[in-house]
């Protein structure tokens, strides 16, 4: 795993993006250059606003400049539609600033699909990525485990997984640190005839990839934290994601129909509740700092629309990480290196 | 609803399948014709060993009796296979059993494979249907939601998702008692333009289908219990039930690690998770007494293969309530109805 340069990274953020914006991205930013050295950020939106937002805070200004950007998207908007009524647009201008080079990482906490969509058009694929990909920390028993995809690309072709796996083996590396992390297939058995035609199929090209390929998996792997990369497709991953995301509310709830059975009941709950959410504080999805869009030419990381400042400072840490690990140039060399040993992949 | 007549019902019981059988079998068997009138019961299997545990017990001896079935079908072996040369399997002959009308309904524990590839076998599909379906009932923050499919289909057409909705939608009134059942079609986004090739087109059947259809519901809608009846895929129906299964595994593994974090917390945990137990009993599959298997012309039921002599007896009540319904003819007029009037569905 390699550490990269300690050269200054800077970070374009999309501050008009979140449910909360600017308020969270101006914050998480200044938490950032606080607390964090070699980090400059880019915040990119309307200018009135922003620096309204920021004269709450004391700060070093070289570190946070303001670009404006008067567009904004908002979250029912066609993606599509979008990026081209709107190419000055926050959302879309943070990434032409990664593009030109002027920063080295872009995050948002947008329209998931928009970001997407924009990625793509404004930066362009990684050569031997048909497809990017979103991947997703979940919560597990113990240990690491990253699902790609959580939401890119509903309708898939086994190339397409085999190159999610490759995409998640080099994050989980050099992101995560794992020494030649474990992949598995999100199938409904262990045996690799057992499957749809796209899992079956995939499995024949990843057991024959080199990488660490250890078969198919089942949902509830998912959770047990033993294998560090689950490729699935996007349509299966998202529902699986938006279901965990579910789980907290329904404890909640319940725990909410316990405590209204009676006093004894009540204060129980109450005790037991307390515990449950520091036992629980995994399935808080502002912890991990968004979810890297991978495969495309350049750093973006896509948040949650609820990101609170806290969850911003985590999604530029992570771009940060990410552009200093120049993971990109990783998994050009690895796909190209399986593409051309496996047949049919290229 | 109907609830059909008072003639007493008799049910087929694999006493061979489960990883306990047939001492599971057997004392659900006992402790359902203690319980309740107007249900006698078949132990299908190996005469000795169920005898061997019948001996146990005292009971009307007029309300179980055994048939003879040698053959045992193994958790390993493949349906397929197994069904062939196992003829005399418990298995298999208690689907005989259900098919020549000396049972009414037939349970079983067994390799989940294998009962549904028998069940169909034997008993043959309803007419219109092309494809039985299994589903099953999730927790949720409140009311019912079952969803089918969770495994039978792992690639579907979109006709397949409408034959599960109406299957579901009949079983929902007559076994739940929920008049005009709401129908979600699980996808990656509520507009229905939003998911895969397959459910983009499934929506467009449901709209016409004259269903309770609410249009399309999220991973996270599944726990919320705000629809009825969720329709999907068996590959993601199955993915999710296995992680919801696991999710009960994750919380305690969680909670033990909090516990070993000192004495107080130790303490907090142990309190908390009697609490969380009570909570989240909703989580626990005992409870819900099986899967149906619909679209075959029989009442077949299918269990866990961990299921304790209560998922015996709740799985037996359920194959009663299922024949006493008479829920197939109910299905077979649907969908005749739905499919003449939705243009390309016969």
């Amino acid at each position: 795993m390699s550490q990269g340069t300690k050269d200054t990274i800077t970070i374009s953020l999309d501050a008009m993006g979140g449910d909360n914006a600017p308020a969270s991205e101006v914050a998480g930013a200044v938490e950032t250059v606080l607390s964090h050295d070699g980090i400059n950020v880019i915040l990119v939106g309307d200018e009135g606003k922003i620096s309204g937002e920021l004269k709450k805070f004391s700060f070093d200004n070289s570190r946070i400049r303001i670009h404006h950007a008067p567009d904004v998207i908002e979250m029912h908007e066609s993606p599509a539609d979008a990026i081209r009524k709107k190419p000055n647009s926050s959302l879309v201008v943070g990434l032409k600033l990664c593009r030109s080079g002027e920063s080295n990482g872009y995050i948002s906490a947008g329209n998931t699909g928009a970001v997407m969509a924009a990625s793509l058009f404004t930066l362009g694929r990684i050569a031997n990525i048909s497809r990017p990909t979103i991947g997703s920390r979940f919560p597990t028993e113990k240990g690491i485990t990253i699902v790609f995809d959580v939401g890119a690309n509903v309708d898939c072709k086994p190339v397409n997984l085999l190159e999610f796996a490759v995409m998640g083996s080099v994050y989980a590396d050099h992101i995560y640190g794992i020494d030649d992390p474990t992949i598995g297939l999100l199938s409904v058995g262990e045996e690799k005839s057992k499957g749809d035609t796209l899992t079956v199929e995939a499995h024949e090209l990843l057991e024959k990839s080199g990488l660490n390929f250890v078969g198919n998996v089942e949902g509830r792997d998912i959770l047990k934290g033993s294998i560090h990369v689950i490729v699935c497709d996007g349509f299966v991953g998202n529902v699986v994601l938006k279901f965990a995301e579910g789980v907290l509310g329904i404890l909640k709830s319940k725990f909410k129909d316990y405590a209204e059975q009676g006093i004894t009941r009540k204060i129980k709950a109450g005790m037991a509740y307390g515990t449950l959410k520091t036992v629980l504080k995994d399935f808080d999805y502002q912890e991990y700092g968004g979810v890297p869009l991978l495969g495309v030419n350049g750093v973006s990381i896509i948040g949650h629309g609820r990101s609170s400042p806290k969850a911003i400072v985590n999604m530029i840490l992570r771009a940060e990480q990410t552009a200093r690990a120049k993971i990109n140039d990783i998994i050009a060399a690895k796909i190209k290196n399986i593409k051309e040993f496996v047949p049919g992949t290229l």
